[in-house]
């Protein structure tokens, strides 16, 4: 373990405060992605263009299409840059809703193909839980452990985001109950009872989660979810607590009072949900996105975080971070919760990943491990081809330091959309609240409203720029880690372009 | 469309009740695995042997590893012999708990590696909701639609069998309220409502499932799980009803009176339960597995199902089957439920997949997709890297008549293990209550309790043969569909001298 642990030591050197780019290797897109096109180039006068919409109407005899933005071609995709189905190239800041690490065919990853290990693994998936291959340790040590977040020595694997956070879930109930319970075992009433759904087997625990937060649209995830009532609406959900999310003013520098007091009554009220649920309905776990991006990209201080956590812990909860949409080092950390600086002995309880990473899981300490087995248990349990995949990109990401990268291109890029949006000069009607300073590549503002986002992401793709929304009115960057100079250079462009006709 | 139909319609000719195996086409392993193995070698005294065991406490470090059975080397394992991490070569009936359709490394499968579309989809999975590929709707008709059941149109992907089913909820709940607002949309209250759970928006609606069920472990397919107590214990879940399923006695020839009787009874309570619901939590949804088989493989008579289908529709229940691990070839239909005869018009609402065939979903109707879009929503929504493996199996199944080959072996297996048995002469001490004729392969028996069937189970292990277990003390057999004449002659020498050292 003590070479897993100084792995991770150093994915973990991402970038200071102060950016000293001068004293770093730099990196460029080109050491990855020897092709990536220049620029984007579009040739039909609507995009979508005819054949994305022939595609669409195709599905659509099969799946609901009236979700999609554009059709792919992705064997020509490649880098920042996809081509779509009517062979127009577009920079691509959104990244397949923030799943796509280092770009599309980036060699280094398509040479798994000739890997025989990995074409083992995609072809024979196993029962991890049962029939695990025999290195599945050293894929893990060199892999997916390398990048845990400091502090963790579990990897519980799962296949997507959201049963990454229902397993959380589960392993916080079981916790706590056992915690209750002490040294003695299940009672026969509640063994009994439980297979009716029904007290005292199963208990009534509760999950607290924040306002405008996503954690997935499964049932246990769903009620924690917040985002959206279309997501919410018409399914059945627990009575779970939403303790209010600090809504900060922005620029954050130009608000300090107003946002500090916002921080405090939202901890307040937080407080309160942690003590009155403890008579009606426990808060096993406390669930939070660094960043609550589905939501609307809400931030938040530090010490707002650090206080979350820290008051969980007082009140007998388990602290979950999701970093499904923030991990993985887009934020300019590898992890968005190292940038709390969470005192030692004071990390999250668990940790949740997915979308870039490829692989999904918790990372979580040996003590939630259930003293009895077949409680974290299912067919799969994760996908080993999914671990190697994650393996080879968590040694591009550290190799090539694209973390620091991003951390680097962040700033530059924030500094940039700040010129342009001041020379726009529209103020409160056009772009604003500009927020992600200092985390990276994550950076997102708001339109006046939704209808003007949307007219707003439609008029990049026009320009050649697929980018994502959020929130009610927000405009989400969500670039690749080899997302450098040139891809920036690219994107500020048509942002002015499109600003000035809008 | 009407190539697609044409095709399922080939594939779902399998065999009809009166075997007539001179008729058809016959299929040989070595046709599809030139060189499998043609017999299991153990050489280590126990089983699992040392390489195992140090590799069980490696990923210990990581991961809970008390679940583990084997450790494999899934490199040298072949068709349907796995080769464990110490060389032990084994015939696998088992399957990675019903999940390998073809066998181990099935050279027909592993070109895939060769396939440029495959490694394309494997390396750049989209987000198939935003950004589907331009072949999407080819990769479903010639794929995944091929295999649709008779009646369906539509198919909902996923990434595992526990979001199929809980998606297929999401559909019958949204459905359900869709049918009670008719022509009107959500109101304000309901959209209020719902973003802090609470009704109107949030309804007290249920899903319907049986005792010994199995539908998933997060946590609306846990609520309707009805497996073990040690599956549900400490986890919260909605408060929805449990219908008995029926117990009936075998050989079930011999018990016709009694077993119909049983049926009525267990419908009656059923229905009653539909009716009471109305007026506290009414049920949107029915969910049942054809055979019910993590709960101890308990079957019932294609009557009793087809009365669970009309009184499901005529309490306004939409009606789920989840062929999760029942689907895909092993009964002897492609899909278990094709054995009902249901009435045309009378298929089920949904259908749910996954495991043999490694992609999972959901097929159903046009008319259960919502009227309003990003309500069945998520990042990744299927994988076309698994799609495109389904489709090469659905071929392969095709081609090679794996069904009718299927149905033929299980017939066979069923005699010959009815044979040890008698022979073995143990009746009620020994293996009993032999159950799955005319259901192909998916064959089961029970033990006289749980720890002689672990005893059984480890004991064939030393034989060379893993197989699984499920319920209480019931040994169930989940060969791959290349599983022929043969591996039955091995399995069955290896029961009987099992059985015999007991």
């Amino acid at each position: 373990m003590i070479s897993t642990r100084r792995a991770a030591m150093t994915l973990r050197s991402s970038l200071p405060r102060s950016v000293q780019p001068l004293a770093r290797r730099t990196f460029s897109t080109s050491e990855l992605i020897p092709d990536e096109p220049a620029r984007p180039s579009v040739h039909t006068s609507t995009v979508p263009g005819p054949a994305s919409h022939a595609a669409s109407a195709a599905i659509d005899l099969i799946q609901d299409s009236r979700t999609h933005q554009l059709v792919v071609d992705y064997e020509k995709s490649k880098g920042n840059y996809m081509v779509d189905a009517d062979g127009n190239v577009m920079l691509d800041v959104f990244a397949q809703i923030a799943s796509i690490a280092l770009g599309y065919n980036v060699p280094e990853m398509m040479s798994l193909s000739d890997d025989k290990e990995f074409m083992t693994a995609a072809l024979n998936r196993p029962a991890l839980g049962a029939f695990p291959p025999k290195n599945w340790a050293e894929i893990l040590e060199t892999g997916l452990m390398k990048a845990a977040p400091e502090g963790f020595d579990q990897c519980t694997t799962t296949l997507c985001g959201s049963s990454a956070n229902e397993n959380a879930f589960k392993l916080a109930f079981m916790a706590y109950k056992a915690r209750e319970r002490g040294d003695s075992t299940f009672t026969e009433e509640e063994m009994n009872s439980t297979m009716w759904n029904q007290s005292p087997g199963t208990p009534q625990l509760s999950v607290l989660s924040f306002t405008s937060a996503f954690h997935g649209r499964l049932f246990g995830s769903l009620s924690a979810t917040r985002s959206k009532a279309i997501h919410k609406v018409d399914i059945p959900a627990f009575d779970w607590p939403a303790a209010p999310f600090p809504q900060l003013k922005y620029p954050l520098s130009e608000n300090t009072e107003y946002n500090a007091a916002e921080e405090k009554r939202c901890l307040e009220e937080y407080e309160d949900i942690l003590v009155r649920g403890k008579t009606t309905s426990p808060v096993a776990a406390v669930i939070i996105e660094p960043i609550l991006a589905e939501g609307g990209d809400k931030h938040a201080s530090s010490s707002y975080f650090r206080s979350l956590r820290s008051l969980a812990k007082k009140h007998g909860a388990f602290f979950i971070v999701d970093e499904v949409q923030t991990g993985v080092g887009a934020t300019g950390k590898f992890w968005a919760h190292e940038h709390w600086d969470l005192p030692k002995g004071e990390e999250p309880d668990m940790v949740t990943f997915s979308k870039k990473m490829q692989a999904s899981g918790i990372y979580h300490k040996k003590s939630l491990r259930p003293r009895e087995s077949y409680r974290i248990y299912g067919t799969w349990m994760g996908d080993p081809m999914r671990a190697l995949q994650a393996r080879r990109l968590i040694s591009l990401i550290d190799s090539h330091s694209l973390v620091s990268h991003t951390a680097r291109t962040g700033t530059a890029l924030h500094s940039s959309l700040s010129s342009i949006f001041a020379e726009a000069g529209r103020g409160i009607d056009g772009a604003q609240n500009l927020r992600g300073e200092g985390k990276g590549t994550f950076l997102s503002w708001d339109m006046k409203d939704g209808p003007q986002r949307d007219a707003f992401v439609n008029a990049m793709k026009k320009q050649g720029v697929l980018m994502g929304g959020c929130g009610e009115r927000t405009v989400r960057l969500r670039p690749m880690l080899t997302f450098g100079e040139k891809q920036m250079g690219v994107l500020s462009e048509a942002v002015r372009e499109t600003l000035k006709g809008m």
